[in-house]
């Protein structure tokens, strides 16, 4: 049985570098509500910090949560919104940014330890490069680790979810696929910290997505958490899953249980012109029913994998289609 | 009720620029006594030429259909194997290379007449180009324009379908999607040009393939000739149809109705390591798969496409999976 | 000798659907101040409309013009700020909203007429679809077209310029390539409704775009406008000319003098995390660079693309780099 | 100063699943004797095993190295063109297979020591798989491990390079980026398994190849070996260096230089139809460029990539262009 989540602010306003609002935005608390209340089989909600939790209101947001009878899954910190993290965040060549990047950082961990999240979900958007012959890598990718690394040192409780994507809003990102962002968690040495697949980045990276599920699982265990949504191969359209793809994710969820991937599945969709809830319903419905055809036939698939025979897989594929 | 149809060459062997042979490679006539005897639902085959038929053939292979109750659904003629053509068949900066080509296709559309076949299968795989700076386009595109109206004026009762594809063999082709390609179409003034979509190749041009077949309706009835087959999104993977995609399947089938297509469904798959008659099999099986939920659903899909709301479909297609 | 222009809000404001602004937000006047005294070459100024020209400020905008004189290249309607245009501009299936986008396409070829602007470029970013299933394709096109001929055809003056982008901000846009557009220029049977190139957008395409300066040259003379900017390839990321390419823009310069093009060369650019002034300044002297090296070389690639061998070719550019 | 090599093989026939021979196919030893009097800078070749070099003739290539004053620079095991390893040789779920392949490996292991070449270049190109949910990706993976593992200790002075490449022949590899690869050879714990960099293969992975090169660095010294070749971005297309990108072989080579890379850079195309020695001595004259303008600028480029400033880097790219 998987425990299933979504981010709050996916339930609000959107937009892009063309249109500045395609929706009216509601106040976190107004989307918790809306979350719990109408959204199926939830158990968890992830928050962006700054926008939905900040030293401020954690205690009240702690209490909210209590009151509804749903966890924290995980916390967002935002290094995306703020131009002074335009170049980077603990990457940025300004010692002033990196220390406030990772200053915010630590207030975050505190905030999740407040809260009860033990896991903190690192989408460093930022950090990564634009042109060619700009940037020294190999100096950036040292203040990658050693933030990290001082992060989750002072932080031991917590868990920190390297989530990668291979470009925007940067045209390169240091955390761009799977393999990368294994290398990047083990070259911190610390036990903690692990990695974030989002299924729409892992598209849009040229992975087989549950093979990435396999590289981690090899690593070490280092599948800390999970982001779904869907798009159409070349970009992250951050879609209702299942609305293009579904053979991709059947063989995810097999992989997940496989390995005994224990964390959430958390929806991480940008329903620009839909409306949120049900968009976001739709995507936990759909994996839901992957989800229960794993259960179902789990051992079917199981011998399918060791067969390597695409005849046979395709006729059990087939007969998942009414 | 759609016409099924499969190439017969795709039963043989298989090969890249890497193995020579993957399979052992059966003749012409092995290749047609499988097909008709075990491919489910097929009414038509599509031959190549030169390898399937030829001027010394031609009768003995008409006889063979008939026997076997079959049609000749398209013939392809074969102008990607021979190395004068390397540079380009009909568009060959050699004017004697430009003559052999056309006086091939002339000698393949007598053969056509022949066999009452009513269609030829333009794909011109290496007329393109590979580098930069190397090609008048213009120039060539007039050559190919020239051809292409020389061989339809002659042939007025044959119909000829141009295959497009975006690369591979070159690195850029002339007819590389729909729009193109109608355009190529048109240039010709000729009623009986048109164009052959292959599904794997539309996804590979980035296109959305059942608009595609909208935009061949709106030029004026231009969709030919179909060829399914699935891939991974970058590639002519040439796999089985259903394997990585299903929506985009329905869609394309529903517009093929409603823009009242009367052509073959033909199936043109590479089954380098697959049994060539189980993979082709499944490919049909799962087309007539799609075809049959368009026919049910008939009405319901006819709203949705007018309803334009993303959660709607979402539910529609998540019924659709068991 | 070209002529070269800039978009004005180029200098203005970057966003994206992360970070609601990098930069501080001059006024048009300002940015107009800073352009003309400040970029090398430029004779020409493109502005978006409602952002930079409205009926309310046209007058003084075209004495503004007027003093500093440049001329005004191009007015780019704004359909894709407004979220009553998020699911389509003049192809929404609400008629009213239809409407409204056809008044404002109007009053800004009023606007256009009294500026003495001679182009519209209609870059109908909104036009398009997210999901399969969800958009009749026909109908929409239909509306398209409609709208497009009512324009063209009460201001017979004016040239209408078709930019087209495979995709962004919707998952697939109706005019997506140099092909497609000439089909929906053509269509409309109006000689004032040409095309746009934007290069990046044609990388991200998959097209070579020195063939789309010639597919639209053997359509008519239907290239009307041409948009600068670099990229990655897969994505449009409005950079700096040069930074990634070179040889495509050399060969789309040798094209673009070859075809007889008269328009303008205009930057169209994104610089998110640069100084506006100087990344547009260095986009116009990459492409006067390339063009002094068509200019000097021409002969050489005259004979070099109809010798249709690369090592010549390779020679030649050889010789181009320090 | 870098090291020049050739792959032999380059210089010989080449085909396609269409065309099964674009060129006349000379023997390896004329190819040896074309490549080393009329390429320019060569100092090493690189051999391909079972065409160019095997227990039987591996004396007498031996004798004609020395002869021609050339080193063999690298070996590459084929695994590729004998269908026994169609799904996979040192991964295939046949032991038999898995045994034949490693059984080879060792032999060419021992040709290599013969023929005093210090590297093989491991492409593992049959190994990785076609169709989603027909391949156990753990299990897999641990026999690629075990068989690495096994031949890297037996043969401790070689060097084994694992060569990297998304797809083709499979539609997903196992050595697919850098990353991955890297994970794959650390997890040998063996000193001497390290990785190849196909500059081409790069392109395609959607990786910066100069990151890629930081990557290696810091993994280790992992990078041992460099092919190169240019296409456009989307496919293998072995195209010459330099005649599609050329800023992002300048940044390779200043990565390269800067973090110290003493191996072999080698040419690795596949001239379909072009004539081989002049195509692939283009290729070397380009990087050779390339190698001059880092060298020349060496500070410069290491001050823009510490200044973080496109416009700065634009501006020194440009003064590069004649």
């Amino acid at each position: 049985m998987n425990k299933y989540s979504i981010i709050l602010g996916n339930l609000g306003n959107t937009c892009d570098r063309f249109c500045k609002g395609y929706k009216s935005n509601p106040s976190s608390e107004e989307m918790l509500d809306m979350a719990v209340k109408k959204i199926p089989h939830i158990e968890g909600i992830e928050l962006v910090g700054t926008w939905d939790i900040r030293p401020d209101n954690v205690r009240e947001m702690k209490k909210r949560f209590a009151d509804y009878g749903v966890a924290c899954s995980s916390i967002i910190p935002d290094t995306f919104t703020d131009p002074d993290y335009a170049k980077g965040s603990i990457t940025s060549i300004n010692p002033a940014i990196r220390q406030k990047a990772l200053d915010y950082l630590r207030q975050m961990s505190e905030v999740s330890l407040e809260v009860n999240c033990g896991l903190l979900n690192l989408w460093l958007g930022q950090d990564g490069y634009d042109y060619l012959l700009t940037s020294d890598y190999d100096q950036e990718r040292r203040w990658l680790l050693e933030a990290t690394q001082t992060l989750a040192k002072e932080f031991p409780t917590l868990k920190f979810a390297l989530e990668y994507k291979p470009k925007e809003p940067r045209n390169f990102s240091y955390h761009a696929r799977m393999a990368d962002t294994i290398l990047a968690a083990k070259e911190t040495q610390c036990s903690n910290v692990g990695v974030t697949i989002d299924t729409g980045h892992s598209f849009v990276a040229g992975e087989n997505v549950a093979e990435a599920v396999v590289m981690a699982k090899r690593a070490g265990n280092l599948l800390y958490h999970m982001h779904f949504n869907d798009n159409h191969g070349s970009w992250d359209d951050d879609m209702i899953v299942g609305t293009v793809h579904s053979v991709v994710y059947i063989e995810l969820l097999y992989w997940l249980r496989k390995t005994g991937y224990k964390g959430w599945l958390s929806m991480d969709q940008y329903p620009y012109r839909e409306d949120a809830v049900d968009a976001i319903s739709e995507s936990i419905l759909w994996v839901k029913k992957f989800e229960t055809i794993v259960d179902e036939y789990y051992p079917e698939i199981d011998a399918l994998v060791k067969l390597n025979d695409a005849i046979e897989t395709s006729r059990f594929l087939r007969k998942l289609i009414r």
